[in-house]
């Protein structure tokens, strides 16, 4: 049998391209209704996916710069993705549920005590994506002035993790006797108290929730930097990831597979999961403009947003002019690559933001079901991903899309199951040896 | 119409009584099963309760003392309670979903997004039962050595509740106008900042979540002390209290609402709800040998650990015998008044711990529908009460008793609705009015 495609699903507002909720398919009160989020739900289930994942800030990001370009974007109105998630576990049965939580801005025992209770409420198929809030405006809400620095924020996430994990395994699977007759409700021995005293937490324990059916939730790390990789090597079962070309992309997996053995880890026990926005339709010239479509929808000063961090405000410019030549030495620097990228090509402002703005860091695939599934086995076979986070431009017809038309593909190809194979989301994923503490 | 009663159903693991989970009536596996909840609220919905009020604990709290007593406990496996209410929203419909949230040990940015995240999730029937934390357990997972002073708990509580208030009104009703053909999404001037910059906390917002459609979440209190009196008639929409005595009740009750006006607040914007753990059958008898049947499932050495904090180690004497007159001086003063209690009542140990450990705080109320009815009806008319907590002994027994023997009887008096009389919780609550800011 051929290596299995892992696949994930970016569930995200009204979708992941950044004009999403203007597209007449979608419904934009979405973001705020749970009837949206359920539908999308089945539907990737229906399509046998392994995962939802919920991306998370902890604070509407961004200056308003072109001014009146923030109240343009989908900012504002979010459910919370563990209460949403939560909501959404007894109304799935197979999908796991992973959402992303701050290592920055949270406590361990309180994170660690809601996964394991999502875990539970899904029967054993929630999963943690760690991330350390590197937004300037999250940290504004929570009492600092600035994003702490990044090698104290990943020190603190990586000492969170152990914490977390540590509380995770405050009890054995067995411990729970609950003997009704002699009136024994746990064996004592079988609880541990993790007493952590570290540099950033004091934790005593045990966690009051019992063990988790799947062991452990599963832990999902994204960190691209060295300390990213190293935190991911020795306690990641998931790795996002977010690269443009094959080569980088090979290059990373190579790093992150490469760095297990010295945590007593095999290749097989991490997933490496690229994201991609994929348009697709049952021809090249109907997919493409499929993404045509939604690409006009990108309203000009939300364009120039896009831009504005590398560029500085455009507004000023025609947007079917050239890109002019940055000047403004607060930009200079950051502007070079990009300027150059656009003379290059000999894009106008306009279709630069078009690029810019449409994956949002994500890799955009356009083409037919055997075009996206050729990019997809493509990278699973030269050992650049095991699987796929994937980001619809829009929900749910996105994931629909994908689910009618590339899902069978893979599978007609043996590249992707044709049925769940487990209850948990670790057995899913093919996750089966107990993880190493 | 007479005054309607407002009822609130306490969802403790497997009933309130310290034998619940021992209870042939009791699945004991409970307390970490979303079914047994779901069970619960569907009850409870069907008897057209206001709420189901989640009380919550951020550790295993208490010593092993006598030894053996803490894994004799249900104690240790426990499902979070904003996950919990969260799979519970979409499976409900009319009833009021209120967790505990602690303000010692979350951060203000955090717990109002949850909050107001399940309140959407569940059509804007969400609450919070503000707490302090005081167990010194909970401060160990927290990195404190031991909860922090009283006087300080209550500063940083009022000042949380303030934050979190300030947040749920970042956004009017009509901020998000979600027009996709002009692409203008939400109305700048419709979004506030707070910009809160107090002594324990600073935090920028605007919360990211839309504005309930009940205005803001209900806010529920349970402070005894006159500093939680202050913010609970500053800020609370219900009070829960625990009061043995109709003289006790009426005072606390007097109190309270005699403090609202100063905050520009009416007697009927504030809801007082003592608890009761009713034990009802058709016939006393009946219902006297069911609270009987119970508390002969309290385990001695259980059934001791309740009576340790006040009395020491008390197992080295015969359970049928006279409780011992304390002579260490370690417990001598807090010891004086039960025992005292105990020599005027005739009481021997294993008939104290019985009395000490049943309703844990809560009113214990023996008797027939009626009976049970009287007194309610008794507390509402001599302004002793608003409404009541209902502690069930073990569940879902104990609610589906109360369901179908005591609410036909409230309402045959008139005392109770017939039908939900709103969609949001603060609808049925009857808190029509806007609250002050």
């Amino acid at each position: 049998m051929s290596k299995q495609i892992k696949l994930g699903l970016s569930m995200w507002r009204m979708g992941y391209h950044i004009a999403a909720w203007r597209h007449p398919e979608v419904t934009p009160t979405g973001s705020m209704d749970f009837r949206h989020f359920l539908e999308i739900a089945q539907i990737a289930q229906q399509g046998l996916f392994d995962l939802l994942f919920m991306p998370d800030e902890l604070a509407i990001r961004g200056s308003d710069n072109p001014p009146g370009a923030m109240q343009r974007q989908s900012n504002g109105a979010e459910l919370e993705p563990i209460t949403l998630l939560s909501a959404l576990a007894p109304a799935t049965r197979h999908i796991g549920l992973v959402s992303t939580g701050s290592t920055t801005y949270s406590e361990p025992y309180n994170l660690a005590r809601q996964f394991l209770s999502l875990d539970h409420l899904s029967g054993g198929r929630a999963g943690w994506n760690v991330v350390t809030s590197w937004g300037k405006e999250d940290a504004l809400n929570f009492g600092h002035m600035d994003t702490p620095a990044y090698d104290l924020r990943y020190e603190r996430a990586g000492e969170f993790v152990d914490v977390v994990r540590g509380l995770w395994n405050s009890w054995d699977a067995d411990a729970f006797l609950r003997n009704q007759e002699s009136g024994h409700y746990y064996d004592s021995q079988k609880r541990h108290v993790l007493d952590h005293d570290g540099k950033h937490f004091r934790v005593r324990g045990p966690l009051h929730v019992a063990r988790s059916v799947q062991d452990e939730p599963v832990i999902v790390l994204a960190g691209d930097s060295d300390e990213g990789r190293e935190i991911a090597a020795r306690s990641a079962d998931i790795v996002f990831t977010a690269k443009q070309s094959l080569e980088d992309a090979q290059a990373f997996y190579a790093s992150v597979k490469g760095r297990l053995a010295k945590y007593g880890r095999a290749s097989e026990d991490v997933v490496i999961m690229p994201g991609i926005m994929p348009i697709t339709a049952p021809t090249r010239g109907a997919a493409q403009a499929k993404f045509d479509r939604i690409q006009e929808l990108i309203d000009p000063v939300v364009g120039l947003a896009a831009l504005y961090d590398r560029l500085g405000d455009l507004s000023g410019y025609p947007l079917d002019g050239p890109v002019p030549e940055p000047k403004d030495p607060a930009f200079r620097s950051r502007a070079e690559t990009i300027w150059r990228f656009a003379q290059r090509e000999g894009l106008t402002i306009r279709e630069l933001y078009r690029i810019q703005a449409a994956g949002r860091g994500h890799r955009v695939v356009v083409g037919t079901p055997a075009e996206i599934a050729d990019t997809m086995q493509e990278w699973i076979e030269a050992e650049a991903a095991d699987g796929f986070n994937i980001a619809p431009t829009h929900l749910p017809a996105g994931i629909r899309d994908f689910v009618a038309l590339v899902i069978p593909e893979l599978q007609a190809r043996g590249l992707f199951r044709t049925a769940y194979e487990g209850e948990t989301l670790r057995a899913n994923l093919g996750l089966t040896r107990p993880k190493p503490r």
